[in-house]
């Protein structure tokens, strides 16, 4: 690594959240060919994703094509592609049959849902962590209303109408928040129905909601939460789900048509040709400059590492994830030069969390915020945030027309799986293969 | 018929496209209670899914809910579901394992694909009838995009970049036009490739394009997307369709990764117990006043009918469903006061079709018109019939983007397949289908 070769040195990206994304746009003046590797072929807002699940805001508005975050990166590439394999020793990617060789390697593929070992929760509960979980999360709540509109029994009908939120982090307090405004926008569109049926229940296995941030905040979000008429349960577990009900630890079962997951998360790292030694949640342990302990052209950032500070592990935030990736990119220039990585440091510009019903809490610097300013605040920095000028314009319109009219724009049960496309051919020939590892970087 | 029940007579609506959605809300105010069904809890706005299928604007933005298009009609019901059979005799609707009777019915389910009996069209062809489909279409010619990115072979890179486009009425020569602008659009996200490998190819079994419309029509918008660089092949038929190539009728075939099928429909008649008498393309006959042969209490209307004008069948656009959409509702008041119903008449208000590139051809009552005026026209009048306010200042500000920046905003791969979310609880117990039988003229 010391001696960088003859030819340009490649860099690799696998994974393109925040993270990911940004350390390929910083990477992209360093002199490296970049490649950056993700499934899908967009980024997702992730933090928005509460809002399309609750039929707010279009898919379309929060995901934003790769390609075009890419056009003015030059000597950056983009390779759509599920990762198979990576292999340490030999340095290469396998990736659509394809095997890429790098001379540093970015690892930033985040986390995925948990189920805790709970039976039945992988089946029967909705996660929210990609665009397609969001997307069926909504279609599913509005067929339940529709199913709820021709039900006689009651007590079939609170059920459908039973919405049970795990997880009291921020993910599983917007949720709440919105499934009460999404009631409220709903209710005109369906006069046979009686909303009192409609409960949404909260479920925390701790003391307190956003236990991430001071207590003061989540007991204000808990008190807000209740009053929007949210059933918010503390120390309780869920023990089962199945497809009508929600066991829970304390014994009692509640009939639900929806289980929302939003518990427990672990590292998603893919399969390599040696597990590197991981921290809590599965999580790569880095070092401080946020190399993987055992390979020094290899990186860990976001969700997929262990990254601490002041003694304390990050907690997982979208800041976090951007500002590793400028520093990953700072320090593989500083490896191409031959100089030493530099340690990273999360600069913290505070904390916001939405809540629902104009409220949200909020930390900057020593300051607790609640109520209206953090609520106002949240959705200005994530609209700020949100990447392309046509989603923001798209993102703001539906706000307005939503906030102001007390509607919902997007109550579509609209899923592409209605139809019956012919599968896309999958399996490339070996020597499409081939040409693929050649090219990937030959720009 | 002729003396009406003492309770509410009962009119069922059976698909909600422009006929069904006109007829329910024109059936509002009839003093009869109205039930409106449909498999979707949307209406779709079908001129514009080429735009969909081609990454100019999101599938939510051509779709509106139902039950907000009749929130102001008063006495009017709408239920999601398929309708399994009908039954003349007994005047029963059987959607979702519940029996609903009716005192009038209105049959408006469309009509589907025909893929004549093309071998491997069903299978590898993409039709272009439903928001599913276009989404579909969407993702699988992005797919080829990145598959196209990745190939080094450039027969096979030719091929994956090569669309078929079968049929040349509106549709296939909308998609036609689309696609130039598309690639046009994308051009700059994929740098290492070189877009001269990009065919359109259209295929016309006829001698012209546009039918339906005056010679001089077809043949400008031929030469328009000749000099767009599409290929217009007239009198060819598609013999056979596989995976990675087309026949034609000629014995020639062409190696293709995408197959739009814009050729041939049929209509959508559900099951009934006594097949009603049809004419061409399966439609139903139906006298002047849209009344079944057979039965004084059932219309059909839209793609679904025969009709005839001036001895002509009329051709199956919009304007025509909506007005028989009228005159259902305006004859079924005719029959509950005991008069009879009256013909239909259609009031032709002009043509327009668009092709693509600032061009578009029509005819509004005696002119012709080419070129830009009509193409504008062509978007104006689709804006200002587009259901909704907010799926009409989305559409247009995509329009403006996308013509302004000659750019494209949603090109994104993004299934909802993509996701593993549970399957929705799908068949109803028994008790539950009773209860929908009751229910639903409940109000």
């Amino acid at each position: 690594m010391q001696s960088p070769p003859s030819r340009s040195p490649r860099a690799i990206v696998v994974g393109a959240g925040f993270g990911g994304m940004q350390a390929a746009q910083s990477l992209a003046r360093s002199g490296a060919d970049v490649l950056l590797i993700d499934r899908n072929n967009y980024n997702t807002f992730v933090p928005l994703l509460y809002q399309v699940a609750a039929a707010q805001i279009a898919p379309e508005s929060i995901a934003y094509p790769l390609r075009t975050v890419l056009r003015r990166a030059p000597r950056t590439r983009f390779l759509m592609a599920d990762v198979q394999r990576i292999d340490f020793e030999q340095q290469v990617v396998k990736a659509n049959d394809a095997t890429i060789s790098y001379d540093y390697l970015v690892l930033a593929t985040g986390s995925q849902t948990q189920f805790l070992g709970v039976p039945g929760a992988a089946d029967h509960a909705f996660p929210l962590r990609t665009l397609g979980h969001a997307a069926a999360l909504r279609n599913h709540i509005l067929h339940r209303f529709e199913q709820a509109a021709r039900e006689r029994d009651p007590l079939r009908r609170q059920r459908l109408l039973t919405v049970v939120i795990v997880g009291g982090g921020p993910t599983g307090v917007e949720m709440a928040g919105t499934l009460v405004e999404l009631k409220q926008a709903i209710k005109r569109d369906y006069p046979g129905l009686n909303w009192q049926d409609m409960q949404i229940v909260l479920v925390q296995s701790g003391e307190n909601l956003l236990a991430d941030l001071p207590d003061r905040l989540g007991r204000y979000t808990t008190r807000k939460l209740r009053q929007l008429g949210v059933k918010v349960h503390f120390q309780t577990r869920v023990s089962r789900v199945t497809e009508q009900t929600v066991d829970f630890s304390d014994g009692s079962t509640l009939p639900t048509g929806t289980v929302v997951w939003a518990a427990g998360l672990e590292a998603a790292m893919p399969t390599a040709n040696a597990a590197p030694p991981t921290a809590r949640k599965r999580k790569l342990k880095v070092r401080p400059t946020l190399q993987l302990v055992d390979h020094d052209n290899v990186y860990a950032i976001g969700d997929l590492a262990h990254a601490e500070q002041n003694g304390k592990p990050l907690t997982g935030v979208a800041p976090e994830a951007l500002q590793q990736g400028v520093t990953v990119a700072r320090n593989i220039r500083q490896q191409m030069r031959g100089k030493a990585p530099k340690p990273f440091r999360y600069l913290n510009k505070g904390r916001l969390a939405i809540i629902g019903g104009y409220a949200g809490v909020g930390k900057i610097g020593p300051f607790l915020l609640t109520g209206f300013l953090p609520w106002l605040m949240w959705l200005s920095v994530h609209l700020v945030y949100l990447p392309g000028f046509r989603n923001r314009l798209m993102v703001l319109l539906n706000w307005l027309h939503g906030y102001s009219r007390g509607d919902r724009a997007i109550r579509l049960i609209l899923s592409s799986t209605s139809a019956t496309p012919p599968a896309p051919t999958s399996s490339a020939p070996s020597s499409q293969t081939l040409a693929l590892a050649k090219s990937a970087h030959s720009l």
